[in-house]
């Protein structure tokens, strides 16, 4: 499988972890999962990421469903492997690597603070998992509260040869975007593969600010492919007025702490999951919720034929 | 004025702060939009939120913005009374009340923790205030860091007459609308006042959930008044057709960190604010993102012709 | 192995985990160090907690610790079983309890906010370890930022039968003991055994408020233990006199970001352990450091005779 | 008055704000507790920190204040002038520096992350203030959740003339305080004055380790000017005896959320305040806290005369 490098472009789909009514991993649904992201035209795929529900899984059971995707597939597969210590963290990485990934994505523990720290942090990390590992790092203030800015992510990305890649999550972001691209012109700083994050919600933008692309989990990652092709063919209004059709829903499956339950319902009815059970604790979605999202998928599929739901 | 009241329904402009290049409160400009709001259809206003860059005013600025106001118009005004102190927000909840605004609206400090704490807290600004002043409960743990569940919002509203209205800005939150209609079904709870903020990224739910309608600043608050009489009137696909085509805006709006440069630029360019400038320390929009909202606004006029540019 | 009850008193020193210079966990050290705890009086042992570095240790790492231990002595022991998935701490749970284990401890996750959802975590927690296994709440706002005010603590207690122990780590607390056992003398909530944290650093009036003893990892036991001797005693002057003398090394190992390397440090010096390596990522002392604490030993060896160095 | 410069030692005691059983500001306690610090020999004051319980002042009652203690006292008084917009700092800072303020301190805002965003609000802050105001970096993460590593503390220091003084209140500290003093030594940054916080709680290791002296409001200001002293002399062993006979009430009075009552019960036990009152919203201190305060006393008075209760 080719490595991450810095001129990776396209989707990265973050999937889900399926699990059954039990709990267990639901390794069919994974199947069938990485299939239809083959199908559609996703140039890789992020395993084991928060909504991945990856902290809900045993190290062996993280393992497991990164071996169970790479036999299924020729995408290259980055992996997330934060963890509280360097050791578990190497563990992983050491494991998923010679299994076949194509990278490893590292978030900061959100007690992390001041530049030194951080780029001290990734140091520390990157001597872990092994200087030639790529890996990508993983900015989502919201969820992590770290904030990176441009020359902190610059620092690392000037001393680490393994930093390859960003998944931009930072909010607001398109300026941040537009930095680090200037930066980079400017040659004070190496070229990132700037991947965005944020369900896609200011994806019509980031590809015009210079992103190369979309690592999300939005629960039709056609749409995300569709953006990344118009961006590369400079088609502005046909970027948009898709964009704009998906936006209610991407909107309404962004929301923190019910957004992976909308996600994994819209997959269960368009038939890639055979449910859309999460591992406790998590937030479920209630009858109003459904219907909210039925409506929305409803009006949806009007613009867009692909979404078929076939439950 | 009539003061705020359980059952106050429709839209509550938040209005920006209006500052000529010097940072000096521009009172022509804050005229005419307070004409532009009376215009619309809005049900009353809502003055020194954080949006409205209260905690950059003195305390005299404060009160001859509410002054002014008040002069020009009928509306209901709400006005934010947020301080460190009880005494700071006695002062300016005795002034503005006697001034002849509807009621006032209370943040919770951001170190707030505990359901008991919190309830506390507000039974001390009730004293504070008076407790025969209306006050509306501001809800927005994304700016405050504080969290409120429905039963701590519940022993608020039992506790303290003068609570009859939540900004409900929580996040997600349409399940929260649904559990305090239904506490109060129940009688567990006496009726509130409900307005939804967040910009109105999710009116087009709330609303059908119960909510009696928005408190937000969103830089076209026509679209909030229409939204909020479609509700009315049940009349659900022409709210989200409306709603829908807004939202590419909003969602660019609601951006954290540059929303309220947005809305200031957008409310220059439709002709209300003289400059766009905020107090220090404040971000700004690069000419780049001024072109994005530019692009925005033209996508918008084709759907909606009120949204007229004039400079 | 005797339970965790209601009514369990006196010290239960937090074990360190030894590693080698190597990292590599070192139970040759555990096993003297676990002998050395015996030896002092202490009335149980606390593994896998924060200070142990559990989160950087492997499940199965965390489990042969455990089991090294409960070999070695008669001491009940609580284990540490916070995870971020239930799934995780069913499983270390019920591996720990059927090897021996007296009861496990458990910490709210950092992004829990309002009484409910504090409430429903430990329900489900609760629901997942077993409803029969006792259980110690952690309450430590200043690492974990979750506060559990003493209602909220009350409505666990009251709800769940396993809910034997607090972990009394608040700051301030000596109001929140005092609180939670006037609320128990009124019949408003069970009994909780309360043993106190943060080092030990209040230890002299959290007996005196009714606290049944310390749950802590200070470096030199013995000063706990006695603390909670001569509080039984009703020796109020000569537990103030001895821990008075210790409170200045007490206070420097008390530093947040480098507590654990001052505690193994002077373990080292006191031949408990073979080394003072900490898992990365971690602080170190400076030389500087290292001489500080010297000079605070050196200080106290002249007041309290037990602490004598052997390297 | 002298301004601060970068050579300022000593102790800057920080001052309460005394108010009377109404809340009104009690200007007679305020000229007894200006005779007070006088007499006992600190080098300053410093009014409207957080502790003074600035942030529930009026701007017209800190001015009062301000001028009130200038014409009682020939010492330097650095003023806290921290605001969340940079018109209302200005006009503070103008107002008690043409008054006869010696400097300005500034804290910053709690949401606050990234290196280049401290460093530019700085930047901010003192072109606002005016460039020659020399002004106090007050670094409390603790209570402002801002961190600010060394580096940028040399950036700030580098860039901007009017950055004399360092108010170390950052938990772990004493390394701190070496990589500055290594960093001026090096030639990477001006010399900083450093003042310390954290009542007092390290400052006998501070000043060790280069510190100037003490910024902090501990309730017995003669112990803070000894060890300064003592540690001027050199006479290590002297120093620490003293301070630990205070560690144990410094202790008491550094607990976050219940410090400024015991500051002020015992200031009233000592005949300074005529009343421990705090404005609303405060904690206040039960009978049982306030009976362990008055042992504590007890037992200090035993070894440091000059502890002498009137009331």
């Amino acid at each position: 499988m080719p490595l991450l490098h810095r001129m990776t472009q396209g989707v990265f789909a973050i999937a889900p972890t399926p699990f059954d009514g039990d709990g267990a991993i639901d390794f069919d649904s994974l199947s069938r999962l990485t299939e239809f992201y083959t199908s559609v035209g996703v140039s890789g795929l992020t395993l084991l990421g928060q909504l991945g529900e990856a902290p809900k899984l045993s190290h062996e059971e993280g393992v497991r469903v990164v071996r169970h995707v790479l036999r299924q597939t020729d995408l290259p597969v980055v992996v997330g492997v934060s963890a509280p210590g360097y050791a578990a963290m190497e563990a992983l990485a050491t494991e998923v690597m010679s299994a076949g990934a194509s990278g490893v994505m590292i978030a900061p523990p959100n007690t992390l603070r001041t530049d030194d720290r951080i780029v001290s942090y990734y140091e520390g990390a990157a001597a872990a998992i092994g200087e030639h590992v790529p890996f990508v790092i993983q900015d989502y203030p919201l969820s992590f509260s770290v904030e990176m800015s441009p020359s902190v992510i610059a620092r690392i990305a000037n001393t680490l040869p393994g930093c390859v890649m960003l998944k931009h999550e930072d909010w607001p972001g398109l300026e941040k975007i537009s930095s680090l691209r200037r930066m980079e012109a400017a040659g004070d700083m190496p070229r990132l593969s700037i991947l965005c994050g944020n369900g896609g919600l200011f994806l019509d933008f980031e590809t015009e600010r210079g992103a190369d692309g979309a690592m999300t989990g939005y629960c039709v990652p056609e749409l995300l492919v569709d953006i990344v092709r118009h961006a590369a063919d400079d088609d502005r209004d046909a970027a948009h007025d898709l964009f704009d059709a998906h936006l209610p829903l991407m909107r309404y499956e962004q929301q923190p702490g019910v957004g992976l339950a909308v996600r994994k319902y819209v997959m269960m009815r368009r038939g890639l999951l055979t449910s859309d059970t999460q591992r406790r604790p998590g937030a479920g979605l209630s009858a109003t919720a459904r219907a909210e999202v039925d409506y929305l998928l409803a009006r949806l599929a009007r613009k867009d034929s692909r979404v078929v739901l076939t439950t």
